[in-house]
């Protein structure tokens, strides 16, 4: 195997730091953030931080950096308190994608691609038209860190919108049916097959009830 | 589209619940992360939360409830600070979700279970012997989570040990050459193709130096 030590991380060129880094946590998810401004311009960005939180209540978070193009984001969600999360699938990763350079506030993404943002059930911030799953979504808590000087914004999802096909009996989505993309690193997509659902869990027979 | 409130999610079936919010996120990274008490009795535990903070410092972060099967990986973090991160691969997917069944303390689920301790360079916490990427982590920061009581953990990474052949002359780490997994919902497992990588995005000429 390579090794690399964290002394290693700081001496390396920047870009190469940036795409070992950024692969190394595993699959991320894909999505696109919707928010628009108090003055009306919408903005949409992929992020790849998403992760679910818990169930009940239904939460999920993400991390931003508010010098970086997340910044119009950032300050959408500051004086608004509402965004939308929507799932990349295949059809759209090349706009998607392109929704990381760093455009002035006052241009819309959606202007900038082929994304369509929608609006649905009077909520304020733009949806992305073509995603199987959407969500509004409610900031409940934010939290700085400064370990590396970033946030988690953590949000309620308000209302949930799945393509039919994808939801099965037992309330799992399954994503691979509506080619929905996973993120590797900065820049490498890939449209995964589920492959299987296990079970749940019992500890083996033999492990339980063993001498302490 | 199918749709759900956030009141639809409170008068679900717990079931039907989990399955639902924990497929929502979309794909999820596919990690055992090891440890090891001060006793000497090693842990490692299926996480889907592990999430990319930033490079510099190379920085990963990941969720846990105190109160369910993570409590004894929180246990060992809390008394030894170190641990370990390793990605699930094909190979190994059954072995790794079978970590989620509730072991009493004093079991190391190296023993319940076909997954191999290894250990190196003297590092605390157990490494995963066949997985392609591998991490030595130093916690840095905890933050609660009032939202829902959990537990976001920020760990700076020590140490990266890769499979050669997943690494490229840019330090970009194809997952899929080591057919590590991605996670769907609760249970569901694919492992994903790397389908295409994109080039960095700047702003389309059109729309730069356009009226403000």
């Amino acid at each position: 195997m390579i090794e690399f030590t964290s002394e290693d991380f700081e001496k390396m060129e920047h870009l190469y730091r940036i795409n070992l880094i950024n692969s190394s946590s595993g699959y991320k998810s894909a999505n696109l953030i919707g928010t628009k401004s108090e003055d009306g311009i919408s903005n949409v960005a992929v992020f790849s931080s998403v992760t679910h939180l818990g169930s009940n209540p239904a939460l999920l978070g993400f991390f931003l950096r508010p010098t970086t193009v997340a910044r119009n984001t950032y300050s959408n969600l500051k004086t608004t308190g509402k965004y939308t999360i929507n799932h990349i699938h295949s059809d759209i990763i090349e706009d998607a994608h392109h929704t990381s350079a760093k455009y002035d506030s006052h241009i819309s993404e959606f202007d900038a691609t082929k994304l369509t943002e929608a609006y649905k059930d009077e909520f304020w911030a733009p949806f992305v038209k073509s995603a199987p799953l959407q969500m509004a979504m409610q900031i409940v808590e934010e939290h700085p860190i400064p370990a590396n000087d970033t946030i988690l914004v953590i949000g309620k999802i308000e209302k949930l919108y799945i393509q039919d096909t994808l939801l099965n009996d037992d309330g799992f989505v399954n994503l691979s049916k509506g080619n929905v993309a996973t993120i590797n690193g900065l820049d490498g997509y890939a449209i995964p097959e589920l492959k299987t659902r296990l079970e749940y869990q019992r500890p083996k027979p033999e492990f339980v009830n063993s001498q302490k």
